[in-house]
């Protein structure tokens, strides 16, 4: 069952009813100023940080689940209702949310009324505007009373939601009836009076008829939002907060004629004023407003809205256009043109700090979250990667561990997740080889990088990578694989934990030591991105570098194929006490994902690139592949362990106090299956890794949308696996590695057009479900038109042809910037 | 205004319509499990730990204000509608809210229906009761459906709103729809499986006709709770929670003849299982359920839960058996006999945790808090009083100093809320002697106590009194008084903090060091207490100590006289530079409360006890509290200051972050009020001294209650003062030190009868307006009868007659345990 449809020629999800099963959001704004925006109107906006700088204020986990957000009462003759549906819930004739890339429009029909509301955070702002459209659709004048709504934060969102013995006596706000550019404004400005320098605006473009900014007043004690009082009258009561709760509100009155349409923009902004300029008046009572005016002096029109827009949609079109695909599957060429590139743009803007999901109050962003999410997005914001590549390398340890998590604001490491993760240094090696891919800039390799932000501690980029290795040779354990020190990859994988204290938290409680836990994770990850050091050192010269690390890529593959393997597939850890998890002598946990897709990925185990063959199916890399599939394999995806844990292992961790088939135990945890897709491709199984991706991605879940539940627009992390009682339910979308992990597989393996150091490399695995298919590809300045005509033959890799000259191998030379080069590819 | 009254016979107050200002709540047990309930059944159940063990959920500052509860959905033959009118706010025909002492009884009637609940937590057991009955009123039979409700919080209160990626996926539930004692339960056991030994029964004593326990399906997606949809479709869904939100429901049907009856009992438990008997099954899927069977078993009736109810109203007497008084005034009465003592015992259960304002998530003990509710019911539970005060004293440091609060779990110090506030050393001794006077005790000065928990540090409580006094003198300023450190009593008036960052807290950052700044309040209070110290140490001989304390007790009330006083009144500090704080010559914050309800109190100032003479008027006393009048006096209460800081004072800290007018700017902060009421008792101005405690004594304010829209049986924090826009307005109900020391103003100072080192004090002091009462105490085992014959004539104090033999003095000798002593006093 669907709940409305893609339109992609506007690059929107259009949703058709309310009545989703969960909340569909989407993110707008870019750089400082940020909003959630359900299709209902609902969530919140913050400046920067979203714990420290609430503008507004949004309750997770309510009932009903998605209330707080900006909401537009109208009050038509006695008829109150919301365009977005909620918070009032009255039926509408018509109602369309559409999300695009940064903006949103929401319309609502009733009783002869349409109102479409536009959301945007235009380039360049700290402001969310809301362009507001209503068109009378009767044949009869109207005259009724619109209320915009929002309720604020008290700028701290913890403690908003916590310190009430002091937040209920210190909310504040003023009010301009009539503002500099002939609109209403509101200003709240809670803790102005002392240590802040910043306010929010609640403006209209219009002359209020009246106002409100004490929610008891507004909605009436013990009323539903839905129930609002001042709607429900038709007249604004001009009440003046005082302590208790600040909201903002406007009585806008309008007249229409029959088919006549008026605008009204709205904006929520957020201002800093220098602490010279913080006050109006001697007293220090009045808040100075001049940077306020002007912002509403910006957007006093809707003709200067609709400007934004187009710049925002031109904005897009800019950075979307460095990798776009044309083919027979329209799902195919939406997510990858549009929805999956969008999504690691947020992962980018968000980390995983606020989502439906994560509230935006505990996380930081990750050292080796952020790591991967930049492979998603180093092809749209290059130099924004750079900067992150510095600020995770930063964070890092002279020994090269690094803190697991560090804070924006501040780019300090933090101990809020703990440290001690001991896949988190070898990441940064992934992240830097695929900066240089993308860009040529090995100049990166000499920045000055500090060890822990400190100061006088900078050695050259490269050191940074040469401690990364260092740091997993340094800490090997008896079966030459790596030690797993808090975790690995799988956060919930704590194997010298053995938390026996009921909440305790798995990340940062002590850890027991002397034991001998390893990890098959991160000995192929050493694999894959110790072949990208060799890479990075042999191209500086450094012969002795790279050969101690090829060297120990070797002798960590043959750790892989020998104390690694278990028969049919790749052990995933020795346990605390040296004995194997992942086995199938036991009766749980048989086999786990991770290893499967993240060795082959690294080409070990690999002895065929034909799955027809005998030769594949006796390769280690064909036996787990057919393992994966047989007993991870569902409908939904590939499930993370199986059989799921039915009781707690204390010295396996988290991993086991989910119940089975949730999350990473026995869930289908996304952010790992496209290791097994792009396994498959390097495998030479292209059929199996397209059918793989399509389990997952979101656009061809579109027409189970009321089991998968949530957007069908982007990955969610998790959905739930074969044993959990609601099988095929998605959870936690947006803000996941998923995002970037699945538009490096489908862009870089399944179509095949992937940045190396030398040349584009032109090389589609995807069995023969499309024939023919053109990527277009903009690489360091250059763009490559390409062509590719797939049997889809097993077995088989493309033939290539540049400018109409057939080239030996399958990478295309990089071509000077400015120029366009045309590639055929024959397989 | 008012909203209900009071019930003095029963013990209640009654509440007569659902539509208070705001939710008037009462607390139901006294041990280990805990329930807030307000007069609409909203609040939340906890054992042991507001925030670690949360049965129930609760949303603060939501809308509405008061929503999350145990709620009892009726669907009467389509009509639906709850009993509370929360949460589906259904018209009812009758309602009504009985609070009292431990339990509560809602009563609604609709259409024919009425439906009582009492609600309680039985003495001895870990679960909060509802006795439902259902009467049918009309002529006709009744057959319905009746659905008790719960939403579980999963355990930790904290976690349970900021972890949403981990805890949507761990909500697990067991059903039974028939129990041993034949009824239907459902167990929350999320996290059971794993290291929580615990979990929740929600049970009701007859078979179920059907179940709920995922909150969508119950509630409905987008619903809000007043439209649940399995109370509308009147049939429960039988679903089963798997991830998502437990909730706990129960169809029940009922048929009743006209004018008949019947009762349901709903339980909600917590149990712990020893590790051994964790698991019913081989596999540990099934939770062991023996000891919620037996805890169905023992109310498996309505009579069970009668006689639970008696035992509690039998305890309740007992406790209040120590102190009571007959006068003319019922509100003193009430307050007296019943609330304000009721109060008492809550603060000694919650500290500050939990109330409507406090979520029960932040803090834990106050070793200042604690040291001054202990005055409010060491009378009422003087072997408890012991244990809290070992425990304080064990958080102490070896110079004198404290944690400024500890956890009661673990009863360690922590740094939540810093040190450093140099009031508290000497509070202990407030407690100690206060403790001593009430039990004879004295040989809880020989207990072994150590400092900061640490194992072998323990010395005889008397010798941490010792610590505390040793803390004061050696931390004096250049004017002889005591230094502030991080602050005083007053948090928020923070000298040495000179914070310039939004939103960081006055309480943890950083001090700056090599300031002088002094707080006169700790001068006064260590007059006041320096004198307790100087009684103790005679009465063990420690005549060294006590010529120490006595001659620095001197020295203090001389520099509080000198250097410590503004000409009119007692100046409040002097800041970090040394400049005054609280003097006529600034323009605002010119006279603080604190110093000159202390002081006197001590007896600093205090040069005649007739406040018709010129020597009154001439005295510093005199002089200080007829400034008080004129400059802090409001109808609602005097105001901490006056006139409040209109901007921010970087030297003074969070006491200027306020509004003017609310909490310590200029608010009426309730905890302080009594100071001033006991220091006109001190200098016999008894008539201002009583009319001071009614205006903030909640029964007095009863008629207002649309003004102080909070209980009008309990003390207020804060009534918001002149200055501010809502005058008299209260925040804060329930947690406040308000409660204890407004207490001990009324039974010791105004009806003057007050345990004293060798003998009970009989010496009221109220002004004319009571010409008889009489007072019954307990005191040590012997009970008093005292009547008091009181002219009110100012200046004069009791002559007493003790069984009919008058007395020299004031002071009735202490009798054997068991007798009885008749007083009569005549003034």
């Amino acid at each position: 069952m669907r709940y409305g449809h893609f339109d992609d020629s506007a690059r929107e999800y259009v949703i058709t009813t309310p009545h989703t099963p969960y909340p569909w959001i989407n993110y707008l704004g870019s750089e400082q100023f940020f909003s959630l925006l359900s299709h209902q109107a609902g969530g919140y906006s913050f400046y920067r940080d979203a714990k420290l700088r609430r503008l507004t204020r949004y309750r997770y986990n309510n009932i009903p689940t998605d209330v707080g957000g900006r909401y537009l009462f109208v009050n038509d003759g006695g008829d109150v209702w919301t365009p977005s549906w909620l918070p009032v819930k009255a039926d509408l004739d018509h109602f369309e949310a559409r999300h695009g890339l940064g903006y949103s429009t929401i319309t609502g029909e009733r009783g002869g009324l349409r109102v479409e509301s536009t959301f945007l955070v235009p380039l360049g702002e700290t402001a969310e505007l809301q362009k507001v459209t209503f068109t009378n659709t009767s044949d009869a004048p109207k005259s009724f009373q619109a209320f915009p709504y929002v309720e604020f934060c008290l700028w701290n969102a913890e403690d908003d939601q916590t310190n009430y013995q002091r937040n209920l006596s210190i909310g504040e706000v003023e009010v301009e009836e009539t503002t500099p550019s002939g609109g209403s404004a509101i200003y709240h400005r809670t803790e102005y009076r002392e240590r802040r320098d910043h306010y929010a605006v609640f403006g209209v473009n219009v002359p209020a008829a009246g106002f409100d900014t004490d929610r008891d007043t507004f909605v009436g004690a013990y009323n539903y939002l839905g129930e609002a009082a001042v709607p429900r009258a038709g007249k604004a009561a001009n009440s003046v907060a005082s302590g208790w709760y600040p909201v903002g509100s406007f009585q806008v009155d309008v007249e229409l004629a029959p088919g006549e349409s008026k605008d009204v923009v709205i904006v929520l902004g957020y201002v800093e004023n220098p602490d010279e300029e913080k006050w109006a008046d001697d007293a220090h009572q009045v808040v100075d407003k001049q940077r306020a005016h002007a912002l509403l002096e910006r957007f006093a029109t809707g003709a200067s809205v609709d400007a934004a827009v187009t710049a925002l949609k031109e904005h897009w079109t800019n950075l979307l256009s460095s990798y776009s695909v044309r083919s027979s599957d329209e799902k195919l060429d939406r997510m990858v043109n549009i929805w999956n590139q969008y999504q690691c743009m947020v992962t980018f803007n968000m980390s995983r700090s606020a989502s439906f999901f994560e509230t935006g109050m505990g996380r930081g962003m990750g050292f080796r979250d952020s790591s991967q999410d930049l492979l998603g997005f180093v092809h749209l914001v290059p130099e924004r990667a750079r900067e992150r590549i510095v600020d995770i390398a930063s964070t890092q340890f002279p020994d090269g561990s690094a803190y697991h998590q560090y804070q924006p604001l501040t780019k300090r490491g933090n101990h809020n997740l703990g440290s001690g993760f001991n896949d988190d240094p070898m990441w940064l090696v992934g992240g830097v080889a695929a900066y240089i891919k993308e860009t040529g800039d090995w100049g990166i390799l000499d920045e000055p990088v500090p060890f822990d932000n400190a100061e006088g501690s900078e050695v050259p980029l490269f050191e940074h990578l040469v401690k990364s290795v260092d740091h997993v040779l340094t800490h090997l354990g008896p079966h030459g694989l790596p030690l797993i020190g808090r975790a690995d990859w799988n956060d919930c994988l704590n194997l010298n934990c053995f938390s026996t204290t009921p909440g305790e938290s798995f990340q940062t409680t002590g850890n027991k030591t002397g034991g001998v836990a390893e990890s098959t994770f991160i000995a192929a990850q050493f694999v894959l991105y110790g072949k990208e050091f060799v890479a990075l050192a042999r191209h500086r010269g450094d012969e002795a570098q790279a050969t101690r690390a090829a060297d120990a890529v070797e002798a960590m593959t043959q750790a892989l194929l020998t104390d690694g393997w278990d028969g049919r597939w790749f052990l995933r850890a020795y346990d605390y006490y040296g004995n194997p998890i992942g086995t199938d002598a036991h009766d749980e946990g048989k086999i786990w994902i991770e290893p499967q897709g993240f060795a082959i990925m690294a080409g070990v185990g690999v002895e065929s690139t034909d799955p027809t063959s005998p030769q594949w199916a006796a390769s280690p890399a064909g036996k787990a592949l057919t393992a994966v599939e047989e007993m991870l394999g569902t409908d939904h995806g590939m499930v993370l362990q199986y059989p799921a844990y039915t009781t707690y292992q204390v010295h396996m961790g988290e991993v086991s106090t989910y119940p089975p088939g949730y999350k990473e135990n026995g869930g289908i945890f996304c952010h790992n299956n496209p290791w097994v897709i792009i396994a498959e491709t390097v495998a030479g199984a292209g059929a199996s890794a397209f059918d793989h991706y399509k389990r997952i991605t979101p656009a061809y879940r579109e027409d189970i949308s009321d089991v998968h539940k949530l957007e069908p627009y982007v990955y969610a992390q998790m959905i739930a696996g074969k044993e959990a009682v609601r099988h095929g339910e998605a959870k936690n979308s947006w803000l996941t590695g998923t995002a970037a992990w699945n538009f490096v597989t489908v862009s870089q393996y399944l179509l095949g057009v992937r940045p190396d150091f030398d040349g584009l490399v032109v090389d589609p695995q995807l069995g023969p479900d499309l024939p023919e298919f053109t990527v277009t590809r903009v690489a360091r300045g250059a763009t490559y038109e390409i062509t590719v005509t797939n049997s889809g033959t097993p077995g088989r890799r493309a033939s290539l042809t540049v400018d109409g000259a057939p080239i030996e191998g399958r990478t295309v030379p990089y071509a000077p910037a400015g120029t366009t080069v045309r590639v055929a590819a024959v397989l």
